[in-house]
């Protein structure tokens, strides 16, 4: 580097609209604050050829707000360190660092911190943040309880699609030289690419009297979260497959590939959406002030297992990858 | 892997005193929080081939602490995110635990969160740590000024020679096939490979009335953390060759590598030490109350620069890696 680490850092901080910050003290009795913490490797969570770097920083940074959110927390602070292997000059750090700002700017998070380091593997972005929530709407999770609704934010699916349709066009380049035609993938490619998270939601819930009682962020497939909420809680749960909400120009694609779009969903992970569990007696409130949720399924006693409904009425057992014996 | 990730981390999580957390938040209004955070990238940060995978918990696990202390807070939770290359399986990872679950013990974190994904490349270890301090002790940093003292919790340098020590007796092996012959050299591998952080020091300081202004964790030596305390206060310093504590079986060690001792200390590195700032007006407290802290220098005005002072009086400009122009 011809700058000196600190400088580079510096220049990088100031063209964020966040201030910079070094110690920063949850000292304010207004708020309680959360933490959520991701770990990005090339390779295994990310890759290069065809993910552009400013892409790449919008979804990292959006990864470590997505958990806040499912606490009923908006971003407050964010801390980044990032390994930078051969490949990644200060230009492709500045392109990187482009797609964090942006996140940083459209979540209105105030602080942020930047560490670089050399990494002599692959490129490495390792990210941990802090959210806020007045203390007065404040309600303690893992309150929830059998019979509690589980309700999601968006479609699923699309995402993981997309990445196979990259995945099949990088093949298809690297064995045979074949351009890659993405044109009529947009809208999934998109949702690979480009994933949204409602920022609105906590102040929407707030407004209409909603509290969720759990919450988790899908990155990994519904399956995985509802796995996870129930791990949480010693908890069983019943998800209906005929209310899954796949992304609808995900149907297409899906049979091109030869992939089933409930496995994308419940499996597929990348879909940037959360699962939120709510108490049964705002089920009314929900249906009318929240109707962008979709009501899944719901919470049981865990007797009952983690299952998964068809629309005949069989019950299998609910699959996620990290949750099953062997792997 | 022959078991699901999860009940790996579950059983992993088991073997420790701190309680697993999946939703922390900070809504104690006795505490006031604050958080750190590290990543560690094999061949960057550290290496395998002499450094035990438990020591390397160890180490990791203080790294994420020290930014607390440094502030005056005692660690209350860690999460942990570990990359896993090829050459980590389950028992090298219970190595890796052992260490991390000794230091949770040692400083009496309450709360650990673990995930662990696989790493193409080489092992990563990622830490975001979060620290508590009594509201009604609580001093806001950033609150120093020229004229403070500089006060260190321990000697500097053997940790920086124990690493070179290990680097010779590595290239020896590969080179030559040379076995390493490390019994002479142990007091300085221990720097290295053991180090150790007072907890103590926060509540021996609140007893004695000694409240610091500011507070930097000594990783990267001296330098880099008088660089750091006057980059975010705006300030400039002094430090005085002959205050420095160099680690006394250091000084033959650094002859026979050819290594200047205060080089070592001043630029070095992994002393885990900390670097105080605390108010002039605390001197005689510090003096009779904390003789283990070594008074190196003072901050100034930052028309003052960050200088160096040699036994005869000359100033030198402090030089730290990061902070130069071109590296």
């Amino acid at each position: 580097m011809a700058k000196s680490k600190i400088s580079l850092i510096q220049e990088l901080l100031s063209q964020t609209t966040a201030s910079p910050f070094k110690n920063i003290i949850s000292d304010n009795q207004e708020y309680v604050f959360t933490g959520s913490h991701k770990l990005l490797l090339e390779g295994t969570d990310f890759d290069l050829v065809y993910t552009p770097l400013n892409h790449l920083g919008y979804k990292a940074a959006l990864s470590a707000f997505g958990p806040l959110y499912a606490k009923g927390f908006t971003p407050h602070s964010l801390s980044v360190r990032i390994g930078m292997s051969k490949k990644i000059g200060i230009t492709q750090l500045e392109e990187l660092w482009k797609g964090i700002s942006a996140a940083l700017k459209e979540h209105s998070a105030e602080y942020i911190e930047l560490d670089l380091s050399s990494s002599l593997t692959g490129l490495t972005i390792s990210l941990s943040s802090q959210g806020k929530q007045k203390r007065e709407t404040f309600v303690q999770h893992n309150s929830c309880k059998s019979g509690d609704l589980l309700c999601l934010t968006g479609s699923l699916g699309a995402a993981y699609l997309g990445l196979q349709i990259l995945e099949r066009e990088k093949r298809l380049f690297e064995e045979r030289g074949v351009q890659p035609q993405l044109e009529k993938y947009k809208p999934i490619l998109r949702a690979f690419l480009n994933p949204e998270l409602d920022k609105t939601l906590p102040d929407l819930m707030t407004s209409a009297g909603i509290f969720p009682s759990e919450g988790d962020f899908v990155i990994n497939g519904l399956a995985d979260s509802v796995k996870s909420i129930c791990g949480r809680n010693n908890l069983g749960a019943k998800i209906f497959m005929n209310r899954i909400p796949v992304f609808s120009a995900a149907m297409e694609v899906a049979e091109e590939l030869n992939i089933d779009p409930m496995t994308a969903a419940m499996n597929g992970g990348e879909d940037y959406r959360i699962l939120f569990a709510i108490p049964q007696s705002q089920y009314e409130a929900v249906q009318k002030e929240l109707p962008q949720l979709d009501i899944v399924g719901h919470l049981c006693d865990i007797s009952a297992g983690t299952k998964f409904i068809t629309p005949d009425g069989s019950e299998l057992e609910l699959k996620a990858q990290a949750w099953n014996e062997t792997e």
